[in-house]
């Protein structure tokens, strides 16, 4: 437990805290010792009422978060008067209340109340810590926890955090293995509020080899910017299909990423300098693989207000300002492109092997996916289901000029409520189609009738595999339970939507009735229902084909 | 009921939403029937887990909030999946979710369940609405929440806004009655998001005759913008006296508005073109009753972020950017001075009869803050006490050129915390002065022992008229039961503090002896406590002598 805790109470300092106003108690031991043996000013207070109100005053005059520490129980709901007012006067402080283990709740252990969101509303943001585990990995996570709550106090309006920490016996620290530098990151953290410019200093990018990861953002309004900033740069332009800046085709925008990392070696020999990430986490779970192995390096992340997205917790800089607004100030330049140069050579190569699809002869996601591509309207819309679709698009989807949007529930990722989801696009008038595996549209079937009282247009093009196809590629398939539990074919006959609802519905056998199809359905109004069936197994086998360099 | 409903639906309608999409049911009768009589774009959806998901993708494209509405019950729950959707993807939501009225809670009423903060923190706002009522001041009200939800929806980042929706029966509108323009305000309401530069028009300002309120800011840096936009608009700034704007005295701070407001005439003759107000919401009751009055004026509120600080309800604009930005930004110029020369001449005179208080012989607290200002050494802290003291420095502490920071805790106004917030703040090794009343000081006596065990520095000037003497001015004094549940004198003997924490302890019986004890003061170590002893009904005769013009 020592050096965990050691690591949460360094990454305070780092981050620029000064004060720690403690109020004594058993559970919270380690942290008092702990804080106690680092370079804080400190502060005790047994009354935590008291301790609270003091914090505060000392917030007021600093302008930076204070933190507060006390045991578990009834000392934590005496901070709730100072964490009303300081809500209500917009003050920073950190509130780090000790706590019993999971297994030691809800069994009548003393000083064992529910801390969970024991503060409402008055905190801006809440989290449980894990319990103390002494790894790298661990220090890193507990010092991004710390980060994530300095960079939300101090988000404009402040206002105070809270971080439980649960605790196990024995509580006393080890002090003669306590070393505070675990963990910690070649680069600070820190945290820009964005103004009437943005103060990041341009000379740590000048000359430097970075990447650009653009993912999705329905809002997005900085494209441009953002395509100018990489040519300076000369960093690629990683683009998320939902990102939509494979609206664009030129020297900078990469697509194929998602395939060609699933090469080691690649991603070694790719390392960047920097990374500035702008949208929500991308859908490659290969880049993500990618940043985790080059954790150390310098990661900017850009957003309008704060909220990390970054799971292989490696950001060093939030700035919190538009894109657009960031990319215009970064006047920083790279004058030599062998780094970007390299990317365009695996994109190219990539490239050749992806289009290697079109010839294909089976039904499959890939060379559908290509086929829509071609076939969609200028300004159309095309709204994707989550699982197996979206990850499609990603290989599949190439970076071109033209206008059509894409768009992904890519909040929380769920399959839930797709069909409604486009249907709501829709609405807008564009000319919109749904790519959907069979599961989400099955779970969002009654999302289909507002499709019919209303008399909206949408084209579904159904890639059915029966079930969760998506599990072929993941460890589960190798379990037991698999097609029971996962695989979960329903042999559901989707041609009854037809009655349902009164839609068109097309089975598409081969990719010449598809086009047939899709181009027939272009030109009516109402739901036109697309079915193409496909074999999953086969599907893997081409997926491995076209997307292995 | 109706034109209740009626300006809700229509203020969401002046605010730019154009999309509702609509489950229907029972308790949600009026809200239906009355957003479908107005212009909106109306979409059915009987099934609210795919009416969620539908909205969602219609506010994906508008970039604007999408109205859902449904009834009580589990209806309300079905939202959850799109709400946590929205949430993470950022996307603007107005949830309205009819509920049974208070009575028919709790008691086993169909289709009844707490839908109070149902959706905890996947919101980013909720408010419960008040019951329907027809009058002015409730469609104003009204209007006012759906400018809140609104603001708070589009403030970055976007999320999802819940307003539960109270409704008795009967649940048929009127529709022979129904108005849409009640409550309707001249100016629409306005949410503006500054970034690089602020889009204000400064032509609204142009020669037009205003004032700029500024309250409490623990944290402001934009005194000398203020001043310098106020200059240029010819509008006088009424300081409260934690704006810290005291600090300065030229032509145009205002600072006895709290004394001469008293008069309705002057209130009257004194009605601004436009108000900017910049802060928390002022101390002084009598400016709340002016802004009241003239609620129909433009009222401009700059803020980092949306925080709705207006009891009035009159907000106009909403500018989220800092101020200073925004002071920059107005280069409008007013070529008049008359109407600023109106409130410096009720300034001049006010100032004049208050300062009479100067010849004072009976000990009162007029009196003591004026002497304390002249005392106060530069870069002092002065920390208020909420209740009588922060009201009484609104009253009695000038402004004047001098370097003395002011705080209080505003947040709440609770007289809870009050001498360990000053103490927090006398840690900073500033000289620190505590004005208190004697509720507030015992209420937090355990604050005391802080100062003793770290040797911090603190004079605390305790006015004590033995109980809450801030209810002789308010209506409960001429009530039953007055002196026991609101004057509540404890008959305590603070000397006891002297013995308690090892402290020095003053009794200052008249004027002299006070400055003498305060000099003393100022040039010791530790906790110092000066008493003065004030006759609360002597005093109450000396304020209204001195306060009134």
């Amino acid at each position: 437990m020592t050096n965990y805790i050691a690591a949460l109470v360094d990454e305070l300092y780092q981050l620029g805290v000064r004060e720690v106003v403690i109020s004594p108690g058993s559970r919270s031991t380690p942290l008092s010792i702990l804080f106690c043996e680092h370079d804080f000013n400190i502060f005790i207070n047994v009354d935590e009422r008291s301790a609270g109100f003091f914090a505060l005053g000392i917030a007021k005059e600093q302008a930076r978060p204070v933190v507060l520490v006390c045991t578990s129980g009834t000392a934590v709901a005496n901070y709730l008067p100072a964490i009303v007012e300081a809500k209500y006067s917009g003050v920073p402080l950190i509130v780090l209340t000790a706590d019993r283990p999971p297994e030691l709740r809800n069994v009548g252990a003393p000083q064992t109340i529910d801390q969970n969101k024991i503060f409402g509303n008055f905190t801006k943001y809440y989290e449980e810590l894990a319990l103390p585990e002494e790894s790298d990995s661990m220090y890193r996570y507990v010092r991004v926890v710390m980060q994530r709550a300095f960079a939300s106090a101090m988000s404009k309006e402040y206002g105070v955090i809270h971080i439980n920490v649960p605790l196990r016996d024995p509580l006393i620290p080890d002090l003669i293995k306590l070393d505070f530098t675990v963990g910690r990151s070649k680069n600070k953290f820190e945290y820009i509020q964005g103004e009437k410019k943005v103060s990041l200093d341009n000379s740590i990018l000048k000359n430097k080899n970075g990447i650009i990861i653009c993912g999705g953002d329905a809002y997005s309004n900085y494209h441009k910017e953002v395509i100018e900033m990489g040519e300076r740069l000369k960093a690629p332009i990683l683009a998320d299909p939902i990102s939509n800046l494979r609206n664009y085709s030129n020297d900078i925008i990469i697509d194929s990423y998602d395939a060609f990392l699933k090469n080691d070696d690649i991603k070694r020999q790719l390392e960047p300098e920097f990374i500035i990430h702008i949208g929500q986490v991308p859908v490659s779970k290969r880049l993500q693989q990618f940043l985790t192995m080059h954790h150390e390096v310098l990661y900017i992340q850009v957003g309008e207000s704060f909220k990390y997205c970054n799971p292989s917790l490696s950001t060093k800089i939030f700035i919190a300002t538009s894109p657009k607004l960031f990319a215009e100030s970064i006047c920083a330049e790279n004058s030599n492109r062998e780094y970007l140069d390299k990317w365009l050579r695996y994109q190219k190569q990539m490239r050749e092997q992806l289009n290697g699809a079109k010839g294909e002869e089976h039904l499959f996601e890939g060379k559908l996916i290509q086929k829509l591509q071609g076939m969609l309207p200028e300004k159309s819309r095309l709204v994707v289901a989550n699982s197996m679709a979206i990850r499609d698009m990603d290989c599949f989807f190439e970076a071109r000029n033209q206008k059509v949007k894409v768009l992904c529930n890519r909040g929380a990722n769920g399959i839930d409520g797709t069909v409604s989801t486009a249907l709501g696009i829709s609405a807008s008038n564009h000319p919109t189609v749904l790519l959907t595996g069979d599961l989400a549209f099955y779970h969002d079937l009654n999302g289909l009738l507002i499709g019919k009282t209303h008399k909206l247009n949408l084209i579904i093009l159904l890639m059915n595999n029966d079930g969760g196809g998506i599990f072929r590629y993941l460890p589960q398939s190798k379990e037991n339970h698999f097609e029971h539990l996962f695989l979960t074919p329903q042999g559901i006959n989707f041609e009854g939507i037809k009655t349902l609802y009164n839609t068109i519905y097309y089975e598409a056998k081969n990719y010449k009735l598809f086009e047939e199809y899709l181009n027939e359905a272009l030109t009516l109004e109402g739901i036109k229902l697309i079915e193409v069936k496909i074999d999953s197994e086969l599907s893997k086998k081409l997926h491995d084909k076209y997307t292995t360099l």
